[in-house]
């Protein structure tokens, strides 16, 4: 059986064939209903509204139906209940399990105890093998994986997208560079596996400096709950912050994303710009989802 | 694109073929499944079960099918995101976003963010043009919609619904009466407004004197909060109740609404009496929504 | 038209074939879309997520799709509304209700009010007829009906779920084994109602030396909240809790249900024994329940 848990699991074969069923599935424009009568159910024990949306839509495209089960309050289903007595309950009514946790490993154990394919779609500090995904093919969309530099910006230490990132990088011949605030920087256990894997990095105490050295530029929330106080997070927030001006000058290729929703970290000026790509990358979900779901149902 | 963002944008015409096309639809008894492979996303960022039911319904019944996101409460979509942005992700998952949300406006500015159409199902105090809809078809089913006295009876200051009957009739060659308790008048500005396109306003002070000039009699709900202690409430609900006694005398065609849910506007021993036709109006939210859905997506 | 609302208005003949009518829908393994274009209303007015998602799947799989309305809390649907005047609107919306109130006799008062077929999910302490068929069906498949002995263990005080399983093995020569702690035993009242109608019933005051003589044991959960303080609760929990050790020595042909979700009353040791039978328990909601939506809805 087929699980998607991490994207670790994933050589670069693996990504690269299931990017290119995303797009030959994108491209053929009209979907056949190749998952008509499946059922898949939400289990969502943390609210992500955008990504439960984005499955579901994925799934309905291929004709398939979703059965949500949406956060913790109101669902009896985990009260006083192990993960493993509802895995294996909920997976005799389904075909596939979505699962977001707020527990780490959450959705590996479910996993073992599922006798249904399990896709991981968020478990706490740990993976989002979706996100990454939809973000390595917005990126092929632009321009090879292989020979790029890459840029991750601001909350790098909790981060999980922009550490996901980071990790499936190392299977292709790029460069990361990384600018966060001080405090939020990369930790230093990930660079060392990462470089270990043989992935160049690069760290930036600037945006301004950094940016004209880049094709891709990953931008990711900055919470305000890091800060002591309101007036260091604003000043910090502010010179991390992506504008027009900040952006004279760059490369010709550079796209700018983000996993979304932002704060202020992009400025709406930035949005008519032909670099910005995040809304077409949340847009590649779908596809991505698709393949994602074809690959483990059928 | 066509988006259906408020009644005041029909003219006449068009409100004749979305009702003309409901009531096709209805008569073919069997529902071709015109709409199979589409999805809305039925956001409501207030709750509104009843229009969320009858809209999914009327969007299942023609082979779509519906992602809710339900209230703000637990949903991460609108954490610090501005409405435009939640727009503009949205709409690159469906093909319809069916938009409830508690600010006037809020469905107009959704519109122009929206790559799929946008169906307004009420913004605050402003438009809720479905539920215009399914009212318009429910007289037409019984009368012409010309040439009728149509009696608006409750809270006429605040209530939507009875505010964008009374726009949609001055398309037609109807008579409105209002029949208000004191302080919960028709605004002037509105009064001046449609007198001003066309149609004839007669005030009430009494809905036992008022009732036997009209073919319909609209009821909307008066609302507790809008008076100073219970007593007063009570006495003035008591006083536009609608009972078996108030409607000795009437005339034969006369008809009942309510767009409900009710509370005590219409006592429960007028349901058996052949005026009664608020169940059949919630019913017929469903072919007049299954319209507005063909209208927009195909 | 045919609602299904206690287990008390199944005959034996009934229970029968709609049993056989759920083992023949599984043993097609193939399901044919007989409800495609069906809606149903999931009208849970108290959270049952479980049951929710196995009624939502069974109607999935017949081609069906569903409307939840989960539980009261953001939800207008009960502001200030008779559950009379909801049955009326949401039944002209959809084929079936499928419905989960705290009120003991809602299910039967919605059924007078409804114009499609309604189902009961669980009312109150009242009934619960979907979760007796398919303890009934998981019983029969591993067992004929008649000539067995079932014991019930635990809170058989408040336990819905036993009371329903009891009532409804009347209709078989079956004899009725009771374990309860002191003050959670079975009420007089029903005790005598069962014998009236033919059942034998041993009372039980160990557990250890009744599961001897069992050929089904089903486990139900007790609530702390039943119990004065912790220390005589655990003692309690304790003394009633399926462990390998206290299987030693039954009958081969011995089966364990439990309507999970379970607490401490079964060791998860107990899992991999061949007297497990929960989760396929679990399982037969499905088929079970496409039986009956099949019966109600065609």
């Amino acid at each position: 059986m087929h699980h998607i848990i991490s994207i670790k699991d994933f050589g670069r074969e693996e990504i690269d064939s299931l990017l290119d069923k995303a797009e030959e599935i994108r491209n053929k424009g009209i979907y056949k209903r190749t998952l008509e009568g499946k059922i898949a159910a939400m289990l969502f024990f943390e609210p992500s509204t955008r990504t439960r949306m984005s499955f579901t839509s994925a799934l309905n495209r291929l004709g398939g139906v979703a059965i949500t089960v949406d956060s913790v309050e109101g669902s009896s289903i985990s009260k006083g209940e192990t993960l493993s007595d509802t895995i294996r309950v909920v997976s005799s009514y389904v075909d596939v399990i979505i699962l977001r946790h707020p527990k780490e490993g959450a959705a590996r154990m479910a996993s073992e105890f599922s006798s249904v394919p399990v896709i991981n779609a968020g478990d706490g500090a740990g993976q989002h093998p979706s996100q990454t995904l939809l973000d390595l093919y917005t990126i092929r969309e632009n321009m090879p994986l292989d020979g790029i530099d890459v840029g991750l910006l601001g909350d790098l230490r909790y981060g999980r997208t922009a550490h996901s990132l980071a990790c499936a990088l190392t299977n292709y011949d790029a460069v990361l560079h990384t600018i966060a605030p001080p405090g939020l920087e990369m930790p230093d256990s990930l660079m060392n596996d990462l470089r270990e894997k043989g992935l160049e990095i690069i760290e930036h105490e600037n945006l301004e400096s950094a940016v004209k050295e880049l094709d891709v530029l990953y931008a990711t929330r900055i919470q305000r709950e890091r800060f002591p106080d309101s007036a260091s997070f604003s000043s910090i927030a502010n010179s991390y912050r992506i504008t027009p001006e900040i952006l004279e000058g760059v490369r010709d290729s550079l796209i700018l994303m983000h996993p979304l929703p932002r704060a202020g970290e992009i400025d709406p000026a930035v949005d008519s710009l032909p670099y910005a790509k995040y809304f077409r990358q949340a847009e590649n979900g779908i596809p991505v989802r698709m393949a994602m779901l074809e690959e483990t149902i059928l």
